[in-house]
């Protein structure tokens, strides 16, 4: 059964919608903190949320996407856009952000209302960074912005769930990565709606171009829609323009047929899962499953005392019956 | 309870046991296939394991980590050590490891019983990567190996879930991998057991190694133990020697002070955790969160029918109650 949420909690959700950045600043610390009321602000500000469009960007490292990012975010605000940006660093799991968290990006736009920039670094298992991540995205959203974008550092596997949540993901690709950008290519063709060869006037952008359409020409389009190919140069604002009218163009696409729909429901169908994990290890986390008590079954394992492929069968059924015992 | 473990299973355990290198391909096919019969086959193998040493290898594309294990395995093999090979690629979630499944590497020892090789790719989320490639490392070590060599793509998040069950860890670096550099090493720095710097005879060799340098001195140890610096070049062979010797080296440091027992302790404290939230999901799945009631929330939440942050709460009870009614 679903509790009453307080009102300073209540309160607070009211600020985010109306646009106080302090407000939402103080909020998402809160989920990154997994602090008790965390779920509660993100239920008071969810009917706000679902207006903004979420464009996802991710690319190797060293690709340019934060200059890239900043200038998508300068062009947009002369369209009278407002923006939130969330750039996010899973390579860094101990230094807890402080890469990213020192960027003095977009300085001359401090003191502008229409952007909001925030970086998140790594947490614990519990919960996940791709978890906050859309946590802060859907906070963001309820504080009005018209667009939310989601910068990524790499291109693993965290890239990805953390891209899964955005409408529209635009994979930044560099000339002259080395050996390997084959496998690298290989995980991210499929997430990719655009795909942004940055720094193009290097040597070798030709090519880049010529090994996606290659990749493209092997795979079937399932949808109608071959990812585009755009040429930037993010540090001299080379071909934003066109990269903003190709942002442009799949969002018509996605409007169209249900498309965005279809998205958001299979979006919400993994994330629901996820939640209902997460909940269902803090409930066993107080009965029978304290540290504590891991500790010791840690022990007997690495002592070969105890069997861990028996042992947890044996702790679920546990949790359950305690569960029953005290409804 | 734990159930009874049948025939075929038991059978199946002692033949990995027995170093059947068929019944080994065949266990870890049904672990990434999430088989029922996996579990079982875990826990009957069991017994046989913790005596092998763990080394995971992680690093940048490009840093030539696939010839560098060849290389190790080679030297490790005339010293007459038996050897199992994981090579997990984290960034590939969709071709299912076909770009590492196809590799010829290693060859010439493809009729030697006493290497075994193995790919994995990404599989779905419920299990993951990381506790598939954990359970092949299991296995491999109940086939009576004496070392299980874990070879990562990148140096993400996931790449670091997974040498975390490694007792020892080597990170990769290679001369002029470019701008963002720093921060791949923000990551990888503190899991870095010893640093190998491949490719040394390019240009930038020693800056790397002045770099890794810098950052040790900006930490301070808290082991007594100071990853060591080791240069390669891992296609002729050079510093091979030298690599190994430090690999016993440390292996040497971990057998004193109870500091291994103490690091499979933490690593299995975390794992068991780990297996509890899946077998609770799986739990899950049968009471009250199948895909066609997933779908339909999913589709509610999109639609601003229902909100997931009060509905998840809910969802986590009623599987409870369930689960009580059903004993």
């Amino acid at each position: 059964m679903p509790h009453a949420i307080n009102t300073s909690t209540q309160k607070l959700a009211e600020q985010i919608h109306q646009g106080d950045t302090r407000a939402l600043a103080r909020a998402i610390s809160l989920i990154e903190n997994n602090a008790s009321q965390a779920q509660d602000i993100l239920s008071a500000c969810f009917p706000y949320t679902g207006k903004a469009l979420r464009i996802g960007i991710t690319g190797s490292p060293g690709a340019g996407k934060s200059t890239l990012v900043d200038q998508l975010a300068r062009a947009w605000r002369k369209q009278e856009q407002t923006i939130g940006i969330v750039a996010v660093d899973p390579t860094s799991p101990f230094t807890g952000g402080a890469i990213l968290g020192d960027r003095i990006r977009l300085q001359d736009h401090s003191s502008d209302p229409g952007l909001y920039v925030r970086s998140m670094a790594t947490r614990g298992a519990l919960g996940g960074l791709a978890q906050a991540t859309a946590d802060a995205a859907q906070l963001i959203e309820a504080s009005g912005k018209d667009l939310v974008l989601i910068e990524t550092v790499g291109v693993g596997q965290d890239e990805i769930d953390i891209v899964r949540l955005s409408d529209i993901t635009l994979v930044i690709l560099v000339p002259g990565m080395g050996d390997d950008v084959q496998s690298l290519k290989a995980g991210i063709m499929e997430i990719a709606d655009i795909f942004v060869i940055n720094k193009a006037d290097r040597e070798g952008a030709d090519r880049v171009e010529k090994e996606i359409r290659a990749m493209q020409s092997l795979s079937h389009s399932v949808d109608n829609w071959t990812p585009p190919v755009i040429k930037t140069i993010a540090t001299t604002g080379a071909g934003i323009a066109e990269l903003i009218s190709t942002i442009d163009a799949r969002k018509t696409w996605l409007a169209t047929e249900g498309r965005m729909e279809a998205k958001r429901q299979t979006y919400w169908q993994q994330r629901i899962e996820t939640m209902v994990q997460q909940a269902l290890l803090k409930a066993a986390r107080t009965h029978g499953l304290s540290t504590e008590e891991l500790a010791q079954h840690a022990q007997r394992i690495t002592a070969k005392e105890e069997n861990p492929y028996q042992l947890v069968p044996n702790l679920v059924a546990e949790i359950f019956q305690h569960r029953k015992a005290k409804p």
